[in-house]
């Protein structure tokens, strides 16, 4: 069975103008990624940031509950944010480990995409890839091995947040 | 085919130590409510809580994106947060219209629980109540017409957030 791991992209993204451009990490998106991953099995959970400013502030939140008080008071919190690791660019990560790659959109470029309950059947290490801002900077990024089949919705909207679309996607990958 | 709304409840609900309690209206949840409700054409969006102030400072919020800059900027968010209705009570929700009430659970009681696919397809109006805090504290809540099923995880930890929850419900719902 694949062992799957996550990353949230905050470089390269596109801006609204569509434009080659950064995010900040959000708090609330490093707990729910680590939360969700660690109810589904997928570690390690990368948050990809170029600026050294931003891993701290995100080691300093880590640390909080991996080894200060709030750890204490929250086990829970405690053990799932073992899995975040921060990193400079997806290239740290294929430094660190050897992944196929998979991208996703709520609308992913012309041609096949692959639905992520096969991706959870195939053999050896995979990384799924979210986007944050208006979505991956392709154009910028490591050539992949697919995208994963979009979440496409029935309401007047096209994108859920990234919490959310994470949620499902690992959902489905069980399904 | 059914139609669907949902409440988060943060009145009556259990903490840690499994007593009555509130917690507090986050805003993150109000945006992930209000986006992936209005992905899956569910609405209206109820958010419970009995505090007055807590009503003011959410329909402060929102306001900013329904008739202020906010909107202009982010015309998405200006159109999901039409769904947001602050509410007193459940009983507020059930004076305004007729739901079959269903509740959820990671650990709902025993007995028959009912597959949200299911819910989709039956008639009339449903709405599905998500708790905060430690979970819904029911016996300080009206009588359910039922629990959906569970999700249940693979990994180490038993609760996804509530805003990854209510992604998957909904996911699944459609699915």
């Amino acid at each position: 069975m694949a062992k799957i791991a996550v990353a949230l992209l905050h470089y390269p993204i596109l801006n609204r103008k569509g434009e080659t451009s950064a995010t900040a990490i959000t708090s609330i998106d490093v707990h729910d990624f680590a939360r969700s991953c660690a109810f589904y099995d997928v570690a390690p959970v990368y948050l990809v940031h170029p600026a050294a400013g931003m891993h701290a502030l995100i080691d300093d939140m880590t640390d909080y509950y991996l080894n200060g008080a709030g750890g204490d008071k929250n086990r829970a919190r405690k053990s799932v944010l073992q899995a975040i690791k921060c990193v400079h660019s997806l290239q740290d990560i294929f430094d660190e480990d050897d992944y196929q790659l998979w991208y996703t959109s709520a609308t992913p470029p012309e041609g096949e995409c692959v639905d992520p309950a096969k991706l959870l059947k195939m053999e050896g290490k995979h990384l799924i890839v979210f986007g944050t801002g208006s979505g991956l900077d392709v154009k910028n990024m490591p050539k992949q091995n697919g995208w994963l089949s979009p979440i496409e919705g029935v309401g007047k909207v096209r994108h859920l947040s990234v919490r959310g679309a994470l949620a499902i996607y690992l959902d489905r990958m069980w399904r």
